[in-house]
Order: C-alpha cells, then structure tokens, then sequence
C-alpha cells in the first residue's frame, strides 16, 4: 500500500487523543444485520456493535446518530463530544454505530480480511444499510417511530454522515459533516491538494519550517545513499526495525510523510493526547526545533528527529521509533476500503511543496492492492453512488471544514444547495468542531457549534424556516 | 405463489398490445455489468442487453433512458411511443436498458432462477447499478458526457424510473414515472384499493357489471362444489387442463380475478393486441355479454364465459384457455421478485368489491416463496430502501397515474414536494400517457404529454424556471 492514502486512517483510528471524563457512559448492543443488503444470495447476519445512551431522551425528541467510521466506535463516542453536549437540550437519544468490519463488528472474525470471500462485504453502501437496520431497530426500541434522525460524522464518519443524507433522506432529517472530504476523488480535487494544504499549515505556523523540512529530504537522501548512512539514521532515529535497504529508507520516508499531515490535522489549540501526548499546536512545537539548525545533512536529520519526538515519545518512555501502526486490524480494514472505493488520489510536484515529489500511479496502486487483498479499485465507484461534484440535490447537510486540516482541500467548501451547506472554518484543524468543548477553543468554533444547533433546530421543524435563516446567514456565501 | 401478486407482471409482461409500425429501429447492444455491484466478493460480470437509437440524437440533447422493467425489452421499446414521439423535439438519444433476469439479461442463463447463489442478484438496487453502468457506457459512446439523462418507465419500470432520480439525482435529472405504485406496500396503501379500484371500473364502464362479476363467484362455487360441476365447467370454459379439485377451481377464479384487474389496466379508448387481440374499452365489451342473463348459475356461467371469451379467444383460434402464462421466464423472475422486495399485498373484504374476499397472509406467502424459491420475503426492503410515503425530499419526478388504473391506489398521487409531482388522468387506464399517439386518445392524454414535454424543457434548463412553473399549473394541487 502508498502510505499516502492511509492518513485518514491513521488518524482517525487512533483518535483517543482527548478522551474527556464527561462522557456519559453507554449501554453497548448488537443488531443482526445483513451481511449483504443488495442481495438474497443468503441470509447470513452479524452482529453489528452500537451504543447507546438515553439519559437525555424524551419521547419526541431527536436521534444523533453517529455514523460510525473507520475504528472501534468507542473511540468516536469518546471524542465526539458535540454530541454529548448538545443532546440534552434537544433530549435527543444518543447512538454511536460502528462501521462493518471495524472495532467488534468483524463478520467473520479473524478470517474477515483473509480473502475477498470475507472481506468483499466491507463497502460503504453496505455500511449505510447497516447503520438503517440499526436507527430501526433503536427506533422500535425505544417507540420513537417518529422521531427525527440527525446524522453526526466526522472525516470518513462525516461522509457517511452526509451520504445517509443523499441516500436515506427518508430515514435521515439532516447530516452534520464534519471535515468530510467526499471530493478527494478521481478528477474532483487536485491530488496535491493535501500536501499543499499541509505545507501551509507548516509555514502559517512556524515561517521556514516548511523549507526546513524540504531540505530534509535532501539531508535523508544524502546520508541514506550509503549503508552506513542508513545505519547512522537508525540509531539516530531509534527506528524499532532498522533501516537497511533504500526501499527502507522510502518506507521511513513515507511515514515522515504521513507524519506532517497528522500534525497538521491535529493540531489541536491544546494539549491532546494521540497515540502519544500532544501539546497545544503540536506543529508549532516541532517546527520550535527546526530553527537554528548547522548546516550540515546530520546537524539537519538530528533537529529533525528531536521535532518529531514530540509526536512519536512525548512521554519520553517510547523504547524506539516504530512504522507500523499498533492497532493492526482498523488499517488493515481501511487500506482494503483504500483498494476498492475509497480511491483519494494524492500527489505532489518539486516546488509547490515541502514534499519530495510524488505521483499518483493507479496502475502501482492495482497492483499493489491485487497483492494484498486479491482486489482492484474501482476507480469511480463512489462518483457513481453518490453523485461526484455534481449534489447540487443534495438538502440538511452541514459540511464543515478546518481551512487548516490538509482534507479540506478535498472537502465541500462552497454551499452546494440552500440547505446543504459549507461551513469554513479558519482556524480549525480536523473536525475540531465535533469534540469537547475547551477554554481554548477559537471564538469561530464556539460560534459554528451555536450555529449548528440552530441549523438542526430548523432541520426538526421542516424546511421553510431553514431556508430563511441559510439566506441570512450565508448572504455572501 | 398467490396469483395476486403476478398481475403486475402479466400485464407488463405481455404488453405488445399495440406495436406501431412507427417504432424507429433499434441498435442492440451488451453492456458488461457487475453481478454484484455493492460488494468486492468477485469481479463476476454479465452482458445486459441495451437498445439505442440515435435517429434524432444531436450532441448536447438529452439521453431519454428507459429503465426496463420485468420483460423482454423489446416489448418496452415497441410500446412506450411517448419516448420515440418526443425524441425529435429534443434531439435525444433513446436508450432502452433491460432488467436483469429478464428477456436476455439472464446472468447465469437457464440456470438464473434454480438456486439463491443464482437468483440471489435479482434485486432492484441492482438493476439501478446496472443502468447507472449502461448511462456511463452510452455517455462515453456518443461524448455525450455532458448530457443530461432523463428517465422514463411504466408500471413497474416506472417505479424504477423515479427511484433512479432518488438514489442517482447526479445521473438522473428527471423521471417520468408513469403509473408507477411505489406505494403499493404494507403500511403504505391499504391492501384493498387495487380490488375496489377493478370493481368501481367495470361499475363505472358498464353499470351492474360488477354486480353481475360478484354474482357469478356463487354461480362458480355452487356448481363448482362437485365433481360433476367442475366437469361442467371445465368444459363449458374450455380449459386446456380440466378443473378436476376444489384447489384447480381456487386456482381458475385467481385466474379470474387476475383477469378482471388486466381488463381494466388496459382498458384503452382504441383496439389494442394484448395477447390477444381487444377491442377498445374491453372492460365495456366483456361486460356486455353479462346483460339480461337467465337467473340460473349456469346461464350466468354461460355468460361469464361468452364475456371473457373476448379476452382469451379474440380471434375465435384459440384451442383452449390455458391459466398458465405463456413466457415462463419472466413471469418466474417477477414472482421472485415478489418474493424478496416486491411483497404488494393484495386483498378484499365480502362487501366492498365485486370479489371474493381475500386475506393477504404474509405467512403463507413466505412459506410459498421459500418452497418455490429458498427465500423469504423482506416486507421493508423497499420501505428502507425509497423512503415509502416519507418522499417529500424528492424532486424532478412526475408521478402519473390513470384513475382507471387498478394500481392508482399504490401511485403517488398528491404533490410531494415542488418538483415531485403527481399527475391524474380521470379517463385513462394504466400508463396510457406512455403509449404511441393514437387518434382515439382522451383530450386529457392529449394534455398531460404536452404538459411532460414542457416539464422537461424545465429540468433540462434548471430548477428556478420548472418551480415557477409548478407554481402556476399545480395551484390547486
């Protein structure tokens, strides 16, 4: 796999970064679900794992329903503190849906990934059947055949949240889409759009680490090209495994990579905790290192790892550097959805970026992913389910974007209708909107969470008021 | 399988009624589509069979995109005139796609119907994949990327018609859903309309008709309750298998009652071939020969036959009246589709009909479907799938029903939003807006094409226009 297109995993799977002691706890179920809602080849059912809480709910009141998206759903009830903190005014029922093949709900346990027998199941439509099999059964459950469902989703979860809405607008009122990049396809968005945004975020930050880490690059190749060099950058990097070969030295390079964007995703205006703890702004803090560095490609490659440590041994007791994700399963799961639907095309040029050059090359991707997982990408398929840039039909969908989260780029920046709006954020960074409240939260992110409840306030009383309030508010838009 | 739920099918199945020699050829054309569509078990494709027509086609035109529904679609494209009639106007490019498991479109051949891991790809979320393909497909052929897609169907295909606007609105931008009962459906419609809507229609062609209809189900039970009665009648009605049990006369008044509901589908104002060929208004011709007949159950016996004679022996060759549909194949796929999403229940009390009373038992369904076929019906598929009678979100359809259409009942037939649009015909019969010109179409036929025409107009030119539009004609809806 391009490690490129695992970064939404990546950070998404290992969002516990602020695990708040507020949320309130929730009883976890299991629906029989379909294994395959589109045909009746036969009538195999898992158990799908969701959660729920009714402490707030009344009778009449609203479902926030998390679409749950590429991790355990513990995690996302964890840090999806908007909702907990919005449901008791609206008494809304609280339920957290885990993705297929995510968390506990592995269809065929162990063997789930195995072979395209198992792992064929794992689609986002099949996902989205799921996730209505589950709002009708709580539905049943809890006798509130008419109260409205409200769709939460951010990054992978916020496009689900906002494609239930384009495809179950009958089961679905309205979808809260937080940093939902459902435009990093195939011929939607640029495929350096990530990158750039990236490398923005690194000089608005911090002026000149954008360059610093551009001329890094040089430094690892230089110091790489040999064996010793290579020897040299493991032990000074404390890499688990050592970097022997140059396809080593890629595959660090590639990590480094992926390791600015999370950066640039995270970066939260307080402390957080993301696999490692994070301080305030954790790019500004790396890049603190970047400056005042010798000249020389080892006084370069020695500030460079004593930035990254803050990412990687912010506790100081990581024994060594490793470059494979600890929880296996969550991005084995995702790189599969990366080799079928999920295909985000990610480049960059020489000059437009603090990369190294790369280029997106399907055919690499195929062929890869033929290897791993017996599959091929089906390069426009989620172009043809959902409709591409062209959702100008699409209503009740608030697609929110952190102009400083790299994702924006591939993100709805523009209002596509009168009620399926774009929200820009920005100072915010990856769906900082959808967490806990924080006293260091910017003003425009207290201001758009008011917003929102104001947006879903309309959703639950129909259309017309909603459309007057969009008219005011997004007069310029 | 309850014979109740194959009307729709007989009558769209066999709907050559009336093939103009004005039909414009065809190109016939195989598109390889996936068998399974919503997931990656397989790379498995199968040639669905197309027809295109590009007499009238000038680049930037519409594609008019008939989505075939559950026969050979040779049969659609003879019998849908509307299409080819208003394809010049626009310069469109006429496209019929067929269904899969139906006419050549059989993915496993003889085979498609014997075992679920056959049969199991029979579904209507399919068959819209599938021509979400041939649209991609046919784009690509003409450059017609840019094209904007207009679909049409009847009936069944009808419904098809508007669930592709719901489920592709970026494919789709506008259906003509002609006679479509997406809302034919438990909890959705009451399971009696189609048989009170039959009884009111042969009430209203031929005053005492309907009496005379409700009369002979006693004629037939008494003299059917022996063995000599049933001899009698298998002989009077000249039955190509004799009525020998009580069951062979429970599946001869099915036959009836299945014929009642076709008469007055296709109860058109002009001679039309329907299996046979009919006169205009057969529901009239039939119910003539029930006039001043001997009050003996078999003189009213003698009548009901001389009356359905029309129907099955129009040209006085026939041998013998079979009960069996003569195209197996497709009628097998439809009844399987009954057995899986299409589950339209079907009934009647003593009073309110001219029929038999008749409970739906969801049960004994079921427990036919799997005898029949190894599945189970899915009663909320559809429900889940479209939305049911929660469609007020869907745009650019226009939903017409003739009031003289037994399926009415199931059809949309009240405004559901702006641009969802239901359209009444009082005179006509089951989507006779759909069918060629003909000189003795009702003023009214005459209109409501000339009001699609410009509806179209306004979804090819974008949503402002086509709502000022509504506004003006639907005032009053």
């Amino acid at each position: 796999m391009d490690a490129d297109i695992l970064i939404l995993t990546l950070v998404l799977f290992n969002c516990n970064w602020l695990v708040s002691s507020d949320v309130p706890r929730f009883v976890t179920k299991y629906a029989d679900v379909a294994l395959d809602h589109f045909n009746f080849v036969n009538n195999a059912t898992f158990k799908l794992r969701y959660l729920v809480n009714d402490t707030f709910w009344n009778e009449g009141g609203p479902i926030f329903f998390y679409t749950g998206n590429e991790g355990d759903i513990s995690l996302f009830a964890e840090n999806t503190g908007y909702m907990w903190e919005t449901a008791p005014e609206f008494e809304a029922l609280v339920v957290f849906a885990e993705h297929r093949y995510y968390g506990e709900s592995m269809p065929f346990g162990n063997k789930s990934l195995t072979d395209p027998k198992y792992s064929g199941y794992l689609s986002s439509s099949q996902a989205l059947a799921d996730y209505v099999d589950v709002i009708n059964i709580v539905k049943k459950e809890f006798s509130a055949t008419d109260s409205k469902v409200i769709a939460f989703g951010g990054s992978y979860g916020g496009m689900l949240a906002s494609w239930m809405r384009m495809k179950y607008p009958a089961v679905i009122t309205g979808a809260v889409a937080a940093s939902a990049p459902i435009w990093q396809f195939t011929s939607m968005t640029p495929c350096d759009s990530y990158n750039r945004i990236t490398s923005s975020v690194f000089a608005e930050m911090s002026p000149g680490c954008d360059r610093f880490i551009k001329r890094s690059w040089t430094s690892l190749n230089t110091v790489g090209s040999s064996d010793g060099g290579r020897e040299w950058l493991s032990a000074e990097f404390k890499t688990c495994t050592p970097i022997k070969t140059v396809e080593d030295l890629k595959t660090f390079k590639d990590w480094l990579s992926d390791l600015y964007g999370i950066l640039a995703m995270v970066n939260y205006p307080y402390p957080a905790n993301f696999l490692a703890p994070l301080p305030a702004y954790p790019v500004k803090e790396v890049c603190s290192n970047f400056r005042n560095v010798g000249s020389s490609d080892k006084d370069i490659l020695r500030s460079l790892f004593k930035g990254i440590s803050i990412y990687f041994n912010g506790t100081g007791t990581a024994k060594c550097l490793s470059l494979v994700d600890s929880d296996k399963l969550g991005t084995e799961s995702w790189d599969y959805q990366s080799c079928t639907e999920m295909i985000m095309p990610m480049c960059t040029d020489d000059t437009s970026t603090m990369f190294e050059k790369k280029v997106w090359d399907i055919d690499k991707v195929s062929n890869n992913c033929f290897k791993q997982f017996k599959v091929r990408p089906s390069v426009n398929l989620v172009r043809d389910l959902y409709g591409g840039k062209n959702i100008k039909w699409a209503t009740n969908i608030i697609f929110s974007n952190g102009l400083l989260d790299p994702w924006s780029g591939g993100g709805v920046t523009y209002n596509v209708s009168k009620t399926a709006i774009a929200v820009l954020i920005p100072g915010a960074s990856h769906h900082l909107d959808l967490r806990f409240s924080n006293p260091k939260d910017p003003v425009e992110i207290i201001e758009v969470r008011k917003y929102y409840k104001n947006v879903i306030r309309r959703w639950m009383g129909g259309w017309a008021t909603m459309k007057k309030e969009v008219k005011t508010v997004f007069a310029a838009a």
